[in-house]
């Protein structure tokens, strides 16, 4: 459910720094009951000739857009906590880099417009989606 | 109005492969009354690297953001029956590819934020859109 | 907030037409108080083989997908308003090429779910984000 997609200028990020982001993204979710194999985080390498913030191309750019589906925050706080935990998934990673503009955004979309591998994702807390989070896999149900 | 986002690892998909996702997509929308036309469909292909399924990278992944915009489902069931429609499209493509992580999901967004080559689409199910259905184009109206 | 992702197939932008355009995005949502930072343009270049239109590959298209975050359009007169002005400032850099397709739709999401280098952006029309946009920069408020 969680899909995190990172533009980000060259020079960033190495491999082995997207594949640290992505396992540290993945935790957080497995920590809070998701099956791990949700979280699909994508990155595309972008020219500052291609990345722009203020209309003028930027050197040092990351920007991570997130789509959430499985969870929804109920209110005005709740949206607020997600923020911050985001935030602190990418503080470690992001910070002391000079320069740097970095953001995202996080959009809500309906659980009941998405599959994975041809099979509707069980409920929320359900049963069956912990025995997704254990086998890491997903089954019927 | 459906944009369709694939992106994916390679190998999956030839040039050929992708002609004939994008047409069956397409179809599928002409034939409950849209314009053809209105139907993008974007392939981005990622190197496993840039593509990680639960934090690891990805040897065969799929994943596919779709925005509609021009019909909105009203209720869950709706939503129910959109999402299996786009599975059944989805499956003849995808399905006996081994190891295979696939996966989407839906947003729905304003269809008065929304524009094709400097006009307002007509609105749904008018006459005015049956005949850049049957044109397969824009026009004034 | 406003985060404008244009995909197109080749020979649509110079390197000198995105940064033009850039420019004229990030014009626009500065004269209406924002900071100008808050403005990111991303391009993709596509093959047609990539971008299909209609089930075909487009040979000049142009797909524009717009995050609005920080402001949200109260009503449908206000959306229909929106997409009017965005038309305003696409049509220079798009018209008069020949046989072109381009398409822009826009979504609307929380600005509680939002952060720009670690902070949280002020309240819209605060005092503090005038100071953002004078400076044209994060500071802690």
């Amino acid at each position: 459910m969680p899909l995190w997609t990172v533009h980000h200028t060259p020079g960033i990020f190495t491999d082995d720094d997207k594949h640290q982001l992505a396992a540290g993204i993945a935790d957080h979710y497995q920590q809070v009951g998701l099956p791990r194999f949700y979280v699909v985080t994508l990155f595309h390498e972008m020219r500052p000739e291609d990345f722009y913030v203020g209309g003028e191309p930027c050197p040092a750019g990351v920007r991570i857009t997130i789509d959430h589906i499985a969870r929804h925050n109920p209110d005005q706080e709740a949206r607020r906590r997600t923020a911050r935990w985001i935030d602190r998934i990418l503080q470690p990673h992001l910070e002391g880099k000079a320069g740097l503009h970095w953001e995202f955004h996080v959009d809500e979309t309906s659980d009941e417009l998405w599959m994975i591998n041809g099979v509707v994702p069980p409920p929320g807390g359900s049963d069956a989606e912990q025995h997704w989070a254990k086998t890491n896999a997903t089954s019927s149900y």
